[in-house]
């Protein structure tokens, strides 16, 4: 079987285009009282550019599975989020912006509760983060290397954080040092293969040492740790599709994933406003740009309609400044659903819409979800959204005479 | 490559819903004088279930593949169609309630008109049943071991019946005893791997024991034998959905396609009031119920519009009822279309409505063709119907972190 980017890759061309992918994480929706935040807000701007684009809608992985943001992401990205699967420590690192070497393996962590050899709370009681965090510090200076790998620790939310392990002849091939379910017993790493074994009791040793040093805590006494992973080497982004990519990004997980696929992530601050601003201010200096706006996802998860809806505005009013810079291509979407009815992600499909000079526009006049569904681009795979971007640019060449 | 089924069962997580797949055989059309029988039944019950569902089209197998009932409902069962064949001798076994074990080979047999050794009439003429049934019975009574394997005759329709062999060492690997075309001689089976040297002797033999016992029949003086083939070992189901299921056909073949998967077999009468009656009676026992409507296809493949239209409209008056029953998840499809105009099976795109909590519902308010040709759902694979009746039961995990 063919891989889908490889063949991509075979016919990118260079071109003189500047394209923008403007990602508004979770943006699909729902109807509530019969209307989702798309269709609820007011978007003169995002309909305006409708009106000159080609609409669609995407399948992040296949109809029915919901996709975390890595799955997400590589989908859009073009990558086959079922071939590259990204260890869930890795991502819980590039969340928390720790630095990841190409010998480190990292884990995620949780405080937990232990009494006579079981575990009786998966989150120790959810700490508050400035609670935990004195304890990821008490851990960071009590415990600093195991049979000569370094030992660090990063603090998380509530009763999460992180651990990263430097030194030679790691591997990640190991089980969870985590019972999985409550009022279970202690459950140590075991190793997958046998190049594992010394991984393997590094983190069995660092686990007993951990609660040595937690011994007196009442609730904060034992750590669960999983998802050990080393960094993932995927196809670089800017190697397969010849383009120099800027990433810009409020949350480290997103600036974490575009690394990961080898995208240069440009400084910004904490809102939507900073990133345009960052966007003016590299345009000159890339062809691809990565926008991604994190907070309709997260009022999705919280359930709060309004809010969801009012970032989908504070999106529209900054549209008019991005066209400004003339961008090429410009395509807007998600990298899932996240209906407000389910405060999750979901598998439902997402909007998406491309405007360039050779959009087949003309049939909607709004962008939402219901105008997206009977949209020129029909429901696609994720993994069209790249392909989309660079036919329009002009990057593509023909395939075959 | 991935597996698809093999990707979902990764995923699959149990829950407390209530899953309803209603396959009206067929029911897909073309339009007579500009109306499919969808469109000019009378559906008040679908068309209300469309308003509060997504709505999509599915693609049985691939765009322009005429699926026959084993592949079309293999597709929506979540089986790739393609890579599960099975046997046509199967099919017509299961067809005709034929109890076929772990280690017995099956064939469908046509009586056919021999002259001198060629095959003048591969139909024998079109026998009515009831005259062809007591030639079956003949045989049963003067063929009963060959070899030390017992050799048993099932009647069909007309000129159809079924052969099944038991006995041990036997094997499916062998080619049809059958020219296929009129005018040409006799056709021997032959082995295609050395271990089905035996079953193919015995076929052999069969067939001459079969011509001296027929000998003095004016037409029915042959048989043709073909489709040989052993009982499939399928993933199972229930193991695979972590659902217990319940299947409801008034049609042998579809109870045993449902028994193939692994599914229950639910006792029902013959007409699709008592379907429903069934269905209510054994609701607290499964959380997973297939329901198949025979003569949505039965009227299609005699060209009759104004028949199929009633029993569309039939299965509507049943709706409310099962609406009674509280499920989480309807899905209402067909396993294939079988337009009036073509008087068979076709390759045109099923219509599909699923209705849930979480249904991007809103666009539609009606149960036809063309308005599942513009659903939110889009057009997909057969193969993803289980895959979204699962996601809108809380029955899949989230995909990566």
């Amino acid at each position: 079987m063919y891989d889908r980017q490889e063949f991509i890759s075979k016919i990118v061309q260079k071109a003189e285009t500047k394209l923008v992918l403007l990602v508004m994480d979770g943006v699909g929706d729902l109807p509530v009282n019969g209307r989702t935040p798309l269709q609820a807000a007011s978007t003169p701007n995002l309909d305006s550019i409708a009106s000159q684009s080609e609409l669609g809608q995407t399948i992040p992985v296949f109809p029915g599975v919901t996709p975390g943001s890595g799955p997400g992401h590589l989908g859009i990205f073009g990558y086959d989020p079922v071939k590259y699967q990204i260890g869930r420590g890795i991502l819980e690192a590039l969340g928390t912006d720790v630095e990841v070497g190409a010998k480190d393996v990292v884990a995620r962590a949780n405080f937990a509760t232990v009494k006579d050899g079981i575990v009786v709370d998966r989150r120790a009681g959810r700490p508050a983060t400035e609670v935990s965090s004195k304890i990821v510090e008490l851990l960071n200076s009590s415990i600093r290397e195991i049979q000569g790998v370094r030992v660090s620790f990063y603090p998380g939310k509530e009763h999460r954080f992180v651990v990263k392990l430097t030194g030679d002849d790691l591997s990640d091939e190991l089980t969870d040092a985590d019972p999985q379910k409550e009022g279970r017993p202690i459950e140590w790493s075991k190793p997958l293969t046998s190049s594992a074994n010394k991984t393997a009791e590094i983190v069995n040793e660092l686990m007993r040492r951990i609660r040595d040093t937690l011994k007196n805590e009442p609730k904060m006494n034992f750590a669960l740790i999983r998802g050990f992973s080393k960094y993932p080497h995927l196809p670089q982004f800017p190697e397969i599709y010849k383009l120099k990519a800027a990433a810009i990004a409020t949350y480290p997980m997103y600036r974490g994933i575009a690394k990961l696929v080898g995208m240069e992530v440009v400084k910004t601050g904490s809102e939507i406003q900073d990133e345009l601003e960052s966007l003016k201010k590299c345009w000159n200096d890339f062809d691809f740009f990565y926008v991604h706006i994190k907070k309709t996802d997260s009022y999705g998860e919280d359930g709060n309609f309004e809010a969801k809806v009012k970032v989908i505005e504070e999106v529209d009013r900054l549209i008019p400044e991005l066209i400004k810079l003339n961008p090429d291509v410009l395509a807007v979407t998600g990298d899932h659903s996240t209906p407000v009815l389910m405060k999750s992600h979901s598998w439902h499909p997402v909007p998406l819409m491309i405007q360039s000079e050779f959009s087949r526009k003309g049939l909607n006049s709004k962008f939402d979800e219901f105008e997206c569904a009977r949209g020129t681009l029909g429901t696609v795979q994720a993994l069209d959204v790249m392909s989309l971007i660079l036919a329009h640019g002009m990057r593509l060449e023909k395939f075959g005479a």
